[in-house]
């Protein structure tokens, strides 16, 4: 076992987000689950005198008490708020202090928070590492790490394993980290969501950009007896994969995604993973009146077609997964949240360098590989409400990846969500241009001069004036490589 | 101490009532609890690597901190969750998930919940132990543990003793868990209830039923003192022992249990325990205008008479045991908190076998020992509104013993409690009848072929025939041994 | 390291004031925390065994978890209940009862509760050694162990350093409990109130008479950068250090304390420590229209007259502290949290008597230095309705202190609020008077015969008389060392 014996490339390391881990990463934190699942004894006492402090600003039964459970079993010490929300933060605490302080305590912080990019902040103000355990509707990278290691132990392999993503995947923060997770290890993902629930466009743009997915919308015959037989008919007996409603303004860009090569259909008594979640109410999930929700039931499952399929589900479940199929051996939700232990086990031992107890291990920095321009300035916030960056004002510093997919967008450091409908602004030249254009310009222009606006009077109200009011004779100009508005941004408007 | 260097009989082994712990079983727990007093430090380290999850969906702070303290005084771990309903289960999850997820976190479950019969639905599908810390107004086997312990300590003895239970008879979990309890034992019980909370009549009929107690209606002198005495007069000058009511119809068939021959008068001097109980106001306790609620206090215990008395409170308390006695010699009920630490550790010990560490332990499945006829029909469900049956429906089958005391009753499984007023059918012949009629046809017919019915309505509409319009006239010939109901059954009404 | 090899003086003592600590325990525990933070590792599995119990009737983050943190870093176990408010206090419970019970679970008890003197109450009932985590708006004696250390690790000494408590005065438990020890160690005082939560006059009283200080009145041109500049002028260009405002009739006696000798005018440059505090919302701190409230940033701070300044707060914080400051390295508070860990480890260490594994600790009983003397009435209760002894009639005892600052006050020993204009009369004479006269007639007559009453017709209604209707005159009088009352006292007015 290399990795017992010296300091873990993981030592010292926060986990905010599944792409904090490269696939070694990966690698690693499984072989030690699997080398602690063979010997769990052997392991008690290595975490003797170190604690982990749970930090659930959300109430949570299953997540906190498997980091609690994993670290005992490490023979390491549990401190714990189950709901933050009812201690200090009453009295007005930021999260920026309640990390500093308990991070003085223990030795990690595992932190559940409503607020998208909260871990991500916490890491940043933490003098101890930092483990997501749920921030909002953003990242869940332990339970992905679950999630995974479930479908290689059952299926051999993640590479070209088909997974359908079923329910809500607009709030389900499982759900979007494993799409990241299985496009990376090259499993094909079909997503399957409850009417109203679609899987949002920044995460499919994601998957293109990041993760060189292709992606197509699809109608899956196999598939549709997850859903109620009473709406049958034509149209119900095929599933469309990907819902894409046009009349959705910020789903038209996508149409161009349509058409590109690989098919996700899933040929009969094929390999293919059913992952099932529930609607997220709590997040704001509804639907629509006489929309439908895929639900699996033993005998939704009765057909040959359904032969090599496994069942997974994050838990908890409410209806769309009926207990009938709870002792069926194609269900793997039980197994998948008993791996809890040895996979929070092993990803504690990692970050807390137990491999070599003589080892000095001090928290690293929490840096995120960012793969475009990057783009922070005081005036411009993330549109999403629910952001870290816009509750945490006196500690958050909103930062944008500025990221191009149609047109450019900004794509928030924190919560990940990309901010429409932009303006940009030279702040040499002072001329705004709509974000579109943005890449007939940006090149030359260094990060730190460009500023960005929601709107043409927010820009005109900063100072900035209207680059050219013959922007659509632009826009229809095939792309000169951006060497016309590069002209434009100096000042040149000629 | 012989039960410390092999696997126990209690290993692996659910405690989910009393009467799942043999004389033998409690007999053990007991001398590895007085060997723990002894001589704590010896057992600290010896569950190591182990781990409790407390599982309470009710606010409690002895309980759950006693099982958590034994725990950590035996050297293991402690997963918590001290209000599942703020957690999960907000988001819908069933009791039945929820344990099979923490049983794969922790290797015993301690569960306390506010439904009747919680605790049997937990172990039934927990993967681990589930020991019960208290469902619903059902059981509470562990406080039994505590009270029998420091009633033996004190009195030498538990056959023959008079133990006198008063307060709330009818919602007192404890109160019942115990009364079985001390008739297994062979002491004498009286029941002194607070007006309005009488001891209800099923648990009565069992403990006459199952533990062959005699049962008698009596007035107690000395015991009024009890009672306020500004409400004095003759008729306050005794106590009601077993307060029957005539008007109350379903307590008119115990008049039969009148004139037994045991006497539970007490001599002045007399060995006799005080167990006091207060109102539980929380699961509906309520005392009708003018009503006596019987309370102890200094001035109520200064005669002779209570020399040799004892006095239990499973705590905490309200107002019906005065601090003014805190100090008195005779004042048990802080012990009896006390000794909570040593039973627990003890019976932690026997069901995680910690007695031989090379043994492998895998849970038992939880049985419950059924002396009659067992029955089961997914159209009949338990009278018990806060049965666990009636709310956790997808995961708990309702089950029911057949019991005969004057008439046929179903006692479900889960929560003990009784349905009165049944119709039972014959599916072979499609007859249904009155359920006390039953006893002149059920022997020969097989538990499977019987269907109960709440009305004749009910039996009807499931497509059954009245069996036979002279009822009142076979009601009032003489018991023929069910020779001609049987007929009736087998189709031939002649 | 003495005290680490035998049994040390702190061994099964009760910590709920700060008075509770000699200088040389102060001494101790600071020693032991320096060894803590030079090898953690050596002290880890010396409480193996122990166990320590958090009973927090209020919620908290901090306080609670450095507590639970400590206790593991030694080796030891944690029973907790982080809101007992919604556990068995539902059911009724007395702190008294609570304590008790628990004390047989755990090794020690760590308690915060909401009303002032409650943990003293509970040091009174427990079995096991009580330590105060915050009592109301009473005392908070390990924060301010916190406090002490890092102002002496910053500044090296605490005799003759300027300390400025700042905010909120009258609500702030650790700005009380610091003040004390502050003037046990001999620094200079320096009060800066937010408008309208200025220190209450019975903390100046006691800081006068038990700890000799001298108080007056000060304008403080230095400080005065901590207010609002947008509020400036003439007269905001100085502080109010203690804020009397004339006005306020219980204050009206503290102007005979102006003119006292000791200055405490900060020199530029002169070392000072600038203790912050939060407005405490939750115990009514509320600020009048317009007024004004000490506030410290970046800017505040920039003056050369601030460089030998440090920073302190005991967080959580609002806005009274900008986070502008938080990477100055004159700001220490989060030093100030972090050594919450060995200190609390090293108090646990002595408390427990982990020093002499072999010895027997055994509580020792909970007694306060009383200076005066003492008086305790059944019909007579401290005027501080969020007095423990006020909500927990049936088992606190009020107990008070007869003390003389002017006039004569009864502090009560449990919150040690003093209570006003009572009368006094004698049990033998029957007469009562005016309590501010009774320093002329009470050295002869001995505590158990002395009565206090609220007003004249509670004296009257319990069957004194009026001692004379010559009051007026008897006042102007010249003292005459209590000889003409004294002879009332026993009866003869004349």
């Amino acid at each position: 076992m290399k990795e017992n014996t010296s300091v873990s490339p993981l030592a010292g390391r926060s986990i905010v987000s599944f792409d904090d881990l490269t696939l070694d990463d990966i690698q690693t934190i499984f072989e030690t689950a699997d080398a602690i699942s063979a010997d769990r004894q052997a392991y008690f006492g290595k975490a003797s005198g170190k604690i982990v402090a749970t930090l659930f600003y959300e109430p949570s039964t299953r997540t906190r008490l498997s980091f609690e459970a994993a670290m005992q079993r490490l023979g390491g010490g549990v401190i714990s708020t189950s709901d933050v929300k009812n201690s200090s933060v009453v009295k007005g605490e930021s999260l920026a202090d309640t990390v500093r302080v308990v991070g003085a305590y223990g030795d990690v912080i595992v932190i559940r928070h409503p607020l998208d990019g909260a871990a991500k902040l916490a890491a940043e103000y933490s003098p101890v590492p930092v483990i997501n355990a749920g921030d909002g509707g953003h990242e869940h990278p332990t339970q992905t790490l679950c999630d995974l290691y479930t479908l290689r132990e059952h299926h051999g392999t993640l590479k070209g394993l088909n997974v359908a993503l079923c329910g809500d995947l607009q709030h389900g923060r499982t759900v979007h980290s494993l799409a990241f997770a299985l496009a990376r290890f090259g499993a094909n993902i079909i997503f399957v969501p409850g009417d109203g629930n679609e899987i949002p466009a920044y995460v499919l743009r994601r998957l293109e950009r990041n993760y060189h997915a292709h992606i197509r919308r699809e109608r899956l015959g196999t598939l549709s007896a997850l859903f109620d037989e009473s709406a049958s008919g034509d149209e119900s007996a095929t599933v469309n994969a990907i819902y894409i409603t046009p009349s959705e303004p910020h789903q038209l860009a996508m149409s161009s995604i349509e058409g590109t090569t690989v098919e996700f259909r899933v040929g009969y008594g094929e390999s293919l993973s059913l992952y099932v979640t529930r609607r997220q109410t709590e997040r704001g999930s509804a639907m629509p009146t006489g929309g439908r929700y895929p639900a699996l039931n033993a005998k939704s499952l009765r057909g040959s077609q359904f032969k090599n399929i496994s069942i997974l589900h994050p838990l908890p479940r409410i209806d769309e997964l009926s207990p009938d199929v709870d002792n069926d051996p194609r269900s793997l939700y039980f197994r998948q949240a008993a791996i809890g232990i040895p996979i929070r086990m092993s990803l504690l031992w990692h970050v807390l360098g137990l491999g070599d107890e003589t080892a000095v291990v001090s928290k690293q920095p929490y840096t995120q590989e960012v793969l475009g321009l990057l783009y922070s300035h005081s005036g411009f916030d993330c549109s999403n409400e629910t952001c870290v960056t816009n509750q945490e004002r006196l500690f958050a510093s909103p930062q944008f990846e500025v990221v191009m997919n149609g047109d450019y967008k900004l794509r928030c450091l924190h919560c990940d969500r990309e901010t429409d409908g932009t303006y940009a602004g030279n702040i040499e030249s002072r001329f705004y241009y709509p974000s579109e254009l943005l890449d007939r310009f940006l090149p030359p222009v260094s990060p730190e001069h460009v500023r960005f606006f929601a709107s043409p009077e927010d820009a005109e109200s900063a100072g900035f004036k209207r680059a050219s009011d013959k922007w659509d004779s632009y826009q229809s100009r095939p792309n000169d490589n951006g060497k016309h508005w590069v002209d434009m941004v100096s000042g040149r408007t000629q």
